[in-house]
């Protein structure tokens, strides 16, 4: 028996129109690894990008932004203070905002640095793989980007998650979960590849910060992030001989993915 | 009625002999995203790349390195400290700079970080989109690295400021104008993915500091660079299928381009 | 007349089954230019890299890793730090840890902060152009990146700072030389291509901590990472117009690269 979405497949055709539309403006607080591909990502789906980072121009520029990313993935004192700051000037401006916890729980300081973003503001969509919901949520975190616990597991926590915060929850994994609390909407695209090339998961959030500027709800925000990039991976993976060329041909298809398309070859249940 | 340039064909096809001949090292205190992508275009055309940009090696190698870059694309504390040695190193020994100043109106300590820059010391060229090239003259700016204003509209103010900080500027757009206050050169090849890929704009930066540091004219080495770049992308984009693929293409395209086939390609006026 | 090497071909061939079998997670502390590029040569292969360079982290996940690189291609105050943290952290648990000192004896800064780590701790591993051997053994360094001294003259330095540092001291060039002040394995596989995109030898350092990860003899670990690397190189080759496309292949042969392919194709003596 298939249980009907909350998010519909021409909600995700139609956040594609309107990303294409109006390319929003995606200030990213990101690491230093991921910072440069994140950018050709926002760039291929026809978004723009600005890595605006530190702490002397990122609340003002927050101000300006259609959407904010806030990635923990190589902190550091300076962009630490540049986080807190772009989110105070998110939150007073009603910029939308995406926390990506990476390696929350497998080391103290990003934890309890993230653990201090939501207690200041609330973000819009909180990403991360089951291992960072978890510790977000005050369970036991994995070992770095990995994830030692399946995104299923997660489902329960995140829902709890999203209630307390008021945030929608996306657990990527294998089949990627996306919840506000109450509905659960789970996409199953994409390709084993995507874990063989650094930062996919820290551009996801990237898009996530995208569509939010586009689109009012976050559930569809977060869900039309994820179907875009997962639909393209399997459109690019059909033309690649392994991890290298398949990162290039992601972003080909990512500006060559039509909503239309994506409405058509999106798992969504 | 075609108006000769100041500079020729030919000037363009020796300079890049001449990188060819004698590989410049080229320092680059440039922005997290870009550095990468920068290094990997220097090295594609045979300049060979060294990111030197802490304050305790950064005015020492600027005596050593052939050309300078200074990109404010993400600026922080300590690599700010480093731009003003660099440029106080690059003075003091003659080495040729370039000045990038990314996004530059449309945030406030960068543009200030700028106009401090210029103060101290004379760039040999100013590279900028319409909008950078504006606030640098004192104006208004744009919004991030998107320009909001024509690079047309930029070129009087453009030629008043190569006046005042003898310098030659370079204004980027569909059409790319150079000018050191009296001369203007158009240079109009390139194709549209070249705002798809992330980077593009700095990597051209530091060509310019590479170019500079291997023929004395300002003007050839900025106009030198941007035609390498366009001619070598207009050969990347019939060979690709999207953003991924043509930056792919025009690193390969760079190492093959030969100055006989730049000369007949470049469109100048 | 051949002289046998303490390292076979099976040997090279069981290390790379070894890190299919057991995918070891390995911390960088690297560069900001070529973080994003390594990261992808690592999963590429199959193993898990861990950016964590900051000092608040740093030795923290040091007891975690399986292995450490330490690369000091752009050092600064903050990253230094994590730097002897990670390493006073590797130490102490044991973590295998492989020392890259990038422009080592061109810089004065990066070249004394090398040392102090010698002084610290033993690296498993030290790799490096000849020059920057030769300024690691305390003589002349090299401009830059680039290597000025030919990698057969710093043989004989090499196994003198081998035995007074009791670590392995691998030397890139086109025939590359690792020694553990006795033994010396010659390999001369690879590409002019690997000199032309940016942080080949920085991706090889991380290699070289993912081998000594799952391999308990440093030669062996240290001959495998270049192995892999220049024989992937060689079939990449063969299938690219120029560098843009060389490092895509590169890193899909590195995906596709069997234990056995290795041993067959590896040129060691």
């Amino acid at each position: 028996m298939s249980v009907t979405s909350s998010v519909t497949r021409q909600d995700l055709a139609d956040a594609l129109g309107a990303l294409r539309e109006a390319p929003p403006l995606v200030q990213c607080l990101t690491n230093t690894v991921a910072a440069g591909w994140t950018a050709n990502v926002l760039l291929a789906l026809g978004a723009a990008p600005a890595m605006v980072d530190n702490p002397r121009e990122a609340r003002e520029f927050a101000a300006i932004a259609g959407g904010v990313l806030i990635n923990l993935g190589t902190p550091y004192d300076e962009t630490v203070r540049a986080m807190h700051l772009a989110v105070a000037g998110a939150s007073r401006s009603g910029t939308p905002w995406v926390l990506d916890p990476v390696a929350a729980g497998a080391l103290g300081w990003r934890t309890s640095v993230a653990h201090h973003l939501l207690r200041e503001a609330r973000p819009t969509i909180i990403r991360g793989n089951a291992s960072e919901i978890l510790a977000m949520a005050g369970g036991d975190g994995g070992r770095g980007v990995d994830s030692v616990h399946s995104p299923e597991a997660a489902v329960a926590v995140a829902k709890a998650l999203a209630n307390k915060q008021r945030s929608v929850i996306a657990v990527s994994g294998p089949t990627d979960h996306i919840t506000d609390g109450s509905q659960v909407v789970r996409l199953s695209n994409g390709h084993l590849w995507l874990t063989r090339v650094t930062g996919v998961g820290c551009a996801l959030g990237a898009l996530m910060a995208a569509f939010a500027a586009v689109v009012p709800d976050a559930m569809i925000a977060a869900a039309a992030a994820t179907a875009t990039l997962t639909v393209a991976a399997d459109a690019a993976a059909r033309h690649s001989r392994g991890p290298g060329s398949f990162a290039v041909s992601l972003l080909d298809e990512l500006s060559l993915l039509r909503p239309a398309d994506l409405a058509e070859r999106v798992s969504i249940s």
